[in-house]
């Protein structure tokens, strides 16, 4: 048996399976867009040979890790690095057969189809993962990363990226992304900035981090003014490196558009030690506008991703560090949170926030009206825990009826794994193709633009939107 | 190909689709009772020729105007007035083919499928509406528009209405109403007491409002046993024409139940300039219930629709005015809001509050426990963004299993659209069919009850809940 | 026509149909564990016959009474008991009769469907109950009550129960499950340590509950560890009479961590008159964690049940008392209330905390992303008003993609009508059964691993996760 249906996610009625395959079949070739997600540049730079099964698919993906962590195996077991440096496990074959032997945790779980899309249309594989081939999987798939055709060129060529967009942070100096360029490589990986380091008075470092800031573009920092104008400097260095957006990851939505004085002031407040945490959320919220407002003056498409709870658990943020499966959403309002960006320049014709969330809640009762109001506002894809078959569903379900298609802003594959890209899109394609199948079925829209709404949904949007 | 498929909203697999089939053709050419919504009484007392298609189709209507807005088209180009009088688009022709070439927005939103079947059903075209037939439509339309079968009382013949439902200020004189009492015309055409204006603090010209309360029903204003009696003077002026129902759109659904001497005292306070955010709210809080009491005493139904965070930018309200599509759903609280209301009145078997949300997540988490317990508590049906199929399908989904068919108060077109009217209602009762099929097919209802229950939603319950 | 449909909650397209059949087949028989619920022990113990119809179905059943209250049907009319031991209807047959005539009201409720599957399968009904049948009914029940395999022992063995864990508070003597098991008889019924009259300072008499607790234990509750210590002898009484779990229904799912000192001088606070109600919120908050320290001592498994706003109306709760169909949910916050018991002891192994909610948005938010990282944590099924179909359904699809199946504790059936107990197991195998079969269907799960989670979530969670 092929590890992968051919007719997955389709919806079971023959007519309709028909007619979503037909669908997908008049999409699924079309080039991959990754507007957002968080691939290493350094891989296209280098473009080395990725070290072993256990490093491609377990060590980084927290979506993997964090289920058998949710069942009792221990981070170090697990190869996950410790802040310390302490002890874990170093032997890729032993971390493999511990995550081979929990593959039944991921049972109907996206990571569960995104493997296996990964096993079988990458690497070959016919049988499923489990105890007892792990040791097979595991000498095929390192055996395979010796060969030439799966180092990263090779394989992005493969997925048919057409444009892959990393994420880096406002200091970085984007070395990798030269080399990318320099290497006269065709495959375009851009980069995204994302200020948070700078712009979060909570983040590790944030005083010396704006520092470094003034360093890196001569500005003074010492002034509101300077601050800004620094910002706009990085803006322009992310832009010759590829960059057309701007990426913004703060706890809440909250903005604030603060007079002049009231701004300054703030932010001489938030560089000294002893910030509140309404005063560190204030300046955050202030700075959402001003990036805003730097976006109608370069043009560069704003995304918004709020409402996670980073590092639930104390100790395991203490001993592993962030990005380790512990960042849980909460209610998040957008409505009065929004309000001052969207008054000051809200209405703008050129201007593009996207807006990301992690509470559902909000699709029908707050993201479906605001963007199917404002020029200026578009949906991003469903995110994180809800990039899956029911999220993607959920999303269309909700979202579609109130602002309809184009307000929405295509796939995002937002991820760190590298061999998950296509899959992810294959996904977001056949759950696309089903919701369509299903209007056409029901008499909400007409086949013959069910195949346009797909192409656009599929390649259009997401490139527009993003401006690639 | 038809403008719209005959089994259009029915399930897709072939038993369930004939039986939602029957169902509908059982309740398909029933009147419609049409017990809440905003349609222009001076229509039927003065049955002028409405004067174009696009006054008739996209002036007035806040789903397709600001849908276009949505994606950059100014509200001035669509002929949206202005408050200071500036110049917009005065040609209707040019205003109509704007419209035209965006029906892609509306793609599988509920405004296609009005707009579709208001375009077949009531003015028979048969090609879709877009740039090419734009003019086509708009000269056939607008010629049909001069016969006297086009009128708005032979439409609302033509179209089934039993009895209808608009919604008037408590200051409003009700002369079109009488003068459609007076004409002779037999359509029944009733008003609904609306009360904002004078009890909401926040409203402009709250303090004159309530001065002209006064002056209209000769009562004290001066206190506040003199403003509850000049309410129920107008209450009672209300019901000589034809209002069974009031209805309050407050922000929040927030009761209060203060001793007199407080309820009295705040009457003062709110009528001073310098009211607080919080008194305002309690102000309205304390009304809800005081209509309620009246409720109790004069046999009117009372309708809650709170949640709408109203005129969210502020330069679209300036510029535009209300109702412009930049109303906005937040979070809505009915347990400890209601709890006041329903301590004083909830278990009076004689009253009926109709409870309405923008908040789906109140669905089975609130109302319908609430509703599947308390006897005065009844649930409108989905609203504004929600009159929709798939917001028809979570809402009996979420509610039935608790609160059972019998706690909810039929169908509201709740539209200022006129000729949209037939076409919701369809999509209500498809939509009920569909899910009534669904029940049935898969052995939780019987098909004998279905038939009865596809009845009463119809028609049934709306009559009962609003005493028409 | 019978009673029940045999296919019923089975997904109507055929071929998914015949899977769900197939795999409910496969589980249709296995032994019933019933981990958490609120039968009485005394049945057990006593043997007795059940009284009559009404006390068997309508009395203590608040899903069936608060229904026909909803519609005017006084409780009085019911046989609710009232507080003062004022004058209700005594005849049991005509309580029965009000509940036969009013029986549409159930229409699509799981209600319904557990009422059809106790009438039908335990009585041996054929034709559906109404107003004509209520004495047929009545006096077939009746007469079967009186032989002896009506008796609750014999319904027990009947409906395969395995085990049957009650609910009894901190203070309860547990007579009835010592007669029990000194009755001689092997059916398993255990009890559940429910310490909230001891724990929760707005708790009727909570300060003489906690003499009570220091007078059974000899513990010295005039200090907080004596009071601490009191708790630890009554959980090993509790475990004496079987009890692996404890359970805990708290307003809110807030915890706490307190130093030592601060505990201490709450403890003392909350035991004198005068505790605002943020002193009880944190006082409850604090024993939270407290109790889960305990579990990881001594393994009981903990059960939190938070988020219902119980006796909203003040009326009924005086004339009627608890548990009458009047407690409402309200939205409930899990990340930040569960921080301060995680960051405790949420990495602990063999800690097992079961979460409930009665906010389903909270679901695919807040429970999934928790229980897909903690390993402490199991997500308990859907409750109370989220016991059907609709529910189950929901529950599945927006957890399993986050948290998997392992990380779920099986089914509850969380009843005080006894004889609903298989009937709500029938409808959750079935739920699931029918929600496999599309995961099948669809391409996300392969046929064999769908009949080893049939069993899982049928038999193997459930009796895991409470260690039964």
């Amino acid at each position: 048996m092929p590890l992968l249906d051919p007719d997955r996610l389709f919806p079971v009625d023959p007519s309709s399976r028909d007619l979503a395959r037909a669908l997908f079949q008049s999409v699924e070739d079309l080039p991959i867009i990754s507007p957002h997600g968080h691939c290493d540049p350094r891989w296209f730079a280098e473009n080395a040979r990725f070290p072993n099964p256990a490093e491609l698919f377990v060590i980084p993906d927290h979506y993997v890790f964090r289920m058998l962590v949710s069942q009792g195996v221990p981070m170090e077991a697990l190869g996950v690095p410790r802040v310390d440096g302490g002890p874990v496990e170093t032997d890729p074959r032993a971390i493999w057969r511990l995550f081979a032997a929990h593959q039944h945790l991921f049972r109907a779980t996206p990571s569960a189809m995104w493997l296996a899309h990964a096993f079988s249309e990458v690497f070959g594989m016919t049988e499923p993962l489990n105890a007892d081939t792990a040791d097979a999987y595991y000498d095929q798939i390192d055996a395979m990363l010796d060969q030439p055709e799966f180092r990263p060129r090779a394989l992005f060529d493969r997925f048919g990226v057409e444009v892959l967009a990393t994420t880096e942070g406002a200091l970085d100096d984007l070395k990798w992304h030269r080399r990318i360029r320099q290497s006269g490589w065709t495959g375009r990986v851009v980069t995204t900035y994302r200020p948070d380091a700078v712009v979060d008075p909570d983040f590790e470092g944030f005083a010396a981090n704006v520092e470094e800031l003034g360093a890196l573009t001569g500005e003074d920092i010492g002034t509101w003014q300077g601050y800004l104008a620094a910002h706009r400097k990085r803006r322009a260095f992310f832009r010759e490196h590829g960059a057309t957006a701007t990426d913004h990851g703060h706890p809440t939505a909250r903005t604030a558009d603060l007079p002049a004085a009231e701004a300054e002031a703030l932010y001489h407040k938030v560089l000294k030690p002893g910030v509140s945490a309404e005063e560190a959320e204030l300046f955050r919220a202030q700075m959402l506008t001003e990036m805003a407002r730097m976006s109608v003056e370069d043009g560069m498409v704003m995304q918004i991703h709020p409402g996670a709870r980073r590092n639930h658990h104390a100790g395991v943020f203490a001993r592993h560090g962030r990005d380790k499966g512990f960042d849980i959403p909460g209610p998040t309002d957008y409505v009065a949170a929004l309000s001052p960006l969207l008054d000051a320049v809200g209405m703008e014709p050129d201007l593009t926030v996207i807006l990301f969330t992690l509470d559902e809640t909000t699709y029908g009762r707050e993201l479906a009206p605001l963007a199917g109001a404002y020029p200026a506002l578009r949906l991003g894809p469903p995110w994180w825990f809800f990039d899956s078959f029911e999220g993607i569903r959920r999303f269309r379900e909700t979202v579609t009826e109130t602002a309809g298609f184009y307000n929405t802003a295509g796939f995002n594959d937002d991820t760190r794994a590298f061999c998950s890209i296509p899959a992810r899109h294959d996904v977001a394609r056949r759950s696309d193709c089903a919701y369509l199948a299903t209007l056409v079925g029901t008499g909400r829209l007409v086949e013959s633009e069910a195949f346009e709404v797909a192409h656009d949904l599929t390649y259009r949007l997401a490139k527009e939107a993003y401006r690639l």
